[in-house]
């Protein structure tokens, strides 16, 4: 695989937990792990069910769509319980989809947390995501692209810590957004 | 000199000619050309004369301040005609200063401006800026430094395109922030 293949990374900014109205969502594309060049950024309602179809109409429209080989989300949901379809998310934008799970997967607490606050379509939209794998320091979760192609990629993306550079740096972003200054973590 | 010197890149975001308010300014952390690792987001009024001042305080309260090798500003000005001293700005954050110009330097034609909307003070602080040197494909201008090692400084800053990556980065994410996406500028 060549080093230089295109992707995407969406995170989500910080936000006061259970508060309303919406949380920024920013992507960064990077030529494999070494260059950015792009950003978006676009919004999501916090707890909402709004960020599958955000996702799909911001990379869909995103100039750079047509040499996307892959996009990367950190985590399964945006703006605290906005959670993800990516299995809709893949099959609407022919993208492989690749989130990255930093800690040790809360799949289980996740949903019952969830099921606690009644929440039981986001149950089966998080079901749907399938299988957590272990990908090095980090986990994933896959769609459109099978495991060892996701490691490889994930590989070729995280040139300076063990996650993706365009994770990273979206990450940074929002913080910057949001408290004015950010540091790398690694 | 080493390849991974910290430097930091403030750019201001677009913004609607002639508004009032206040407009995003972003500095970007780089190692050298090669790793962002850190985003301050701070803001200026537009047409305004917080610039100086504000980018004092940004610089010295950031975490990478003591390792700070350069800061590299897009233009003199910010927000529209909020004109920067780095004199000053130098000699308060000692920390050298290099304006990048990108185009074929307007300092007359700037000042022709300033003086019909009647800015004299500001027409002050631009020509305590100094001369403008030729550095490859751009200008600068520089406070705290000397045009040898500013040259230094940016063509190990310049990896991906003519201009520091720090300011690159710094461009994209203001352009994001202000028009939902931005592509990566030559």
């Amino acid at each position: 695989m060549k080093k230089q293949i295109r992707v995407l990374g969406f995170d989500d900014a910080p936000f006061e937990k259970h508060s309303r109205g919406k949380v920024p969502v920013i992507g960064v594309f990077f030529r494999g792990g070494d260059m950015l060049d792009g950003i978006l950024a676009t919004e999501v309602d916090i707890d909402g069910d709004d960020s599958t179809e955000t996702l799909i109409k911001t990379i869909n429209k995103s100039k750079f769509k047509p040499q996307l080989r892959a996009v990367f989300l950190d985590g399964i949901a945006f703006g605290g319980f906005n959670v993800i379809d990516i299995e809709e998310l893949n099959k609407k934008t022919n993208v492989p989809i690749i989130v990255i799970i930093r800690k040790s997967p809360d799949v289980a607490e996740m949903k019952n947390l969830l099921k606690r606050l009644k929440m039981n379509d986001k149950i089966k939209i998080l079901s749907k995501a399938g299988k957590v794998y272990d990908a090095g320091k980090i986990f994933v979760q896959i769609r459109g692209i099978d495991i060892d192609g996701a490691r490889e990629i994930v590989k070729i993306s995280s040139t300076h810590s063990y996650i993706p550079e365009a994770l990273r740096v979206a990450h940074m972003i929002g913080h910057a957004l949001k408290k004015g200054e950010s540091r790398g973590r690694a």
